[in-house]
């Protein structure tokens, strides 16, 4: 088992923990958070600070710190866990430059996995979906995002399928519906069939699971930095092989 | 342009004729069926006879023959395309073992690729499903088809889906409705998300795209024999790939 | 069972017979088209003239007429079938006015149904999304059409749905991919909840089954001139029954 | 304005706040639950008994109460608000015979609404599908649900609109997949089209909307005891005319 200190102050940190907690792969030891709530009592908790962060760590080890908290954390606790050789899965979105920097710098002492959307199913579409792009360039796109009513932009995450496809964003189809959490579908329109690759968000914070397959993956890497489309596509290496040559000659 | 005669007697043989025809990489210069009819006019029909082919072929030459006959028709036209290093695309289903082992010996000393389903979509749709199922074995998996009220048995391409998933064929669902074509669902249910892998069927002789990917992929290849896994899989560690050590370590 | 006899010289003729000739509530006696073909020798062929046609139809009586080929033909056998009381079911799509106008005065003697659009889906479809507006007019709508990639404009029918729905064009969303027969979605977006009306043509020629209907219901009417959406909603009409007072007061 | 006092001790009656609280035709005066909680303080509170209720009416006084508790709480504001002719609107699930009794009594003097299952979306649903099950008896159908890894029965929703349709608890697919909410599916297909029917809910507390829907209905008519379905049925006999007879003979 692997033993998991979770650094989270909101809702995604909180659902993290409860796919953590059911995950028999690993031992969900403590959660750092802003302030400590009143129903978690079976949960050791900590006000996370520089000074006392240290001998935490040594009074609770673990193996892997996953953080859902904000930007500043990792000057906290990154030292700590650098000096331990404790492994690092972040899904912060918006590290300042210097930040991102200081983070891939771990990346010589130990394992880091750090990427703004650790949705696993959203990471696969956009794998499958440029995949088929690649095999059926002349196959017709469109992008289809259906989202609540109040979001005001174009989906990110669209965007970026977008971009990984190389299709223009006018491919993109926006529609807002009530309390649709977030509905992406691509489309590939060939002359006799049509496949729809198709991801349903049933949760706003369905970043638990992208969290326990990177954490999974990560522990089998020597020390580096990655992104998670590296551990995803390593995956798929290994399962397809890379012999190009005939197998049959 | 790759130079192309189709052998096909049937409404696939026609369909896949269309998609050739209107694929610029392609110039389809001759079309064998077992009787000429009234309306082809334009493009020379040949009665296949072991012994008339050869000199068919002089006087029309190609660079590649698409096979959308029947289990016999290779014994007919091999050894004049095998002389002439002309490459083999067939897509008959169900050729005696014997038959078989006679196609994969035209592999050496031509570029062969024989599979029962050369639909790209469906193809895709396993290659996708096996990769996600590969990733994500913990997410619950369903297979789901929907085909037209007088199919009797479960979907030939729904138990090869369960296949290569691993998974037990009661994940298969199978409704018949009506005159739906064919509809393949893969569904992967995560607790905060749900990936859906589609493919509908629009007309039942959807392997014309199928062919042109094949024969386009084939002539890359030195002579030898192949399948459309391959084939597929091959372009796809080309897009990916295989470098499986860290990135920026 | 109904004497069918069907006007029709296209595919959509076509299509309807397949359905009428297999539905054991009618007989199909006879199709007019333009030019006989060689395949049909089991129904016998008229070419249709105005001069001819009384004589025809005293020799091969039908019940119902259903009209399926262009907007000429109905003065050829108007008044043929007026005096013989034979119901009319028209499928034509764009009649003149003074044409429509003398098909309305039909209707003075003979049972009449005239619709440009007799899909039974498609139908049922605008009929199910207007009472749903209706009952829950806070509900986000929007419309989703997706067809064939050289599909040039909005789908009339999405625009009708629109008109029907009371909602703006901007809430139409017109995809074009591939081959796409012919897919219309109305969505409904409630705070907790999505509501998706959906249809999808399998063959353009999805006519048959609708005119087998109009035709079902059109024969327990008297004399009059109707139109499919009154059909449909006087058949609902009966089955909600029309007591509007509290059932257990 | 309607003002409106809610009854509700769980999740449920919070959902039902929000959305009553969100609609402008109403104002929610108070919510009565078991506990106070800490964070409501804009909202009135009361412990509900018997003695103390009809005071606390008095001072608070609503037009209607919804009632999303428990199935004894109509024994302790029952006989209050019919002495002051509050309207009624419950959505307990399952009363023992002789509560039904005493409700469908409290109709005598007020408006009450009782219906198990109040969410729009699937009451319209069964409505709709009803209808083109009358419309198209010859369709095939069949009825798919997808839920959560952990819903151990086929799902109540699927089980009451295969009775509505008159068709055997065959023709219900019950599929079980990591974290769906509420997936339920009405297929309808025909020779060349296919209809689907789809409710996806969001959240397992959407009843809000249906609980609104249900009180701006029931406060048109005069007192009675009323079912879901009988509002539906009225609102949509409103929509359509009870007409029945040619409309241009």
């Amino acid at each position: 088992m692997i033993k998991v200190g979770l650094i989270g102050y909101g809702r995604a940190g909180a659902a993290v923990a409860r796919v953590i907690e059911a995950d028999e792969r690993f031992a969900l030891c403590w959660i750092a958070r802003r302030s400590a709530g009143a129903g978690d009592a079976a949960i050791p908790m900590t006000r996370l600070e520089a000074g006392t962060f240290p001998a935490w760590l040594d009074r609770h080890p673990v193996d892997a710190v996953i953080d859902f908290s904000d930007a500043e954390a990792v000057h906290i606790y990154g030292e700590a866990i650098r000096r331990r050789g404790i492994t690092l899965v972040s899904a912060i979105s918006a590290y300042p430059e210097a930040t991102r920097d200081y983070i891939r710098g771990l990346g010589r002492d130990i394992r880091v996995m750090s990427s703004p959307n650790i949705t696993l199913g959203i990471n696969f579409l956009m794998f499958a979906a440029r995949m088929l792009r690649r095999i059926a360039p002349f196959a017709d796109v469109e992008i289809l995002e259906q989202h609540f009513r109040d979001k005001a932009e174009v989906s990110g995450t669209a965007r970026k399928i977008a971009e990984k496809l190389d299709v223009d964003d006018e491919r993109i189809t926006s529609l807002r519906l009530g309390g649709i959490v977030g509905h992406h579908e691509v489309i590939f329109g060939f002359p006799y069939q049509t496949v729809r690759l198709v991801h349903d968000s049933i949760r706003r914070e369905a970043f638990g699971t992208g969290a326990a397959f990177a954490l999974a993956e990560l522990v089998k890497y020597p020390p580096g930095y990655y992104t998670y489309d590296e551990l995803l596509l390593n995956l798929i290496r290994q399962e397809i092989g890379s012999d190009v040559v005939p197998a049959h000659a």
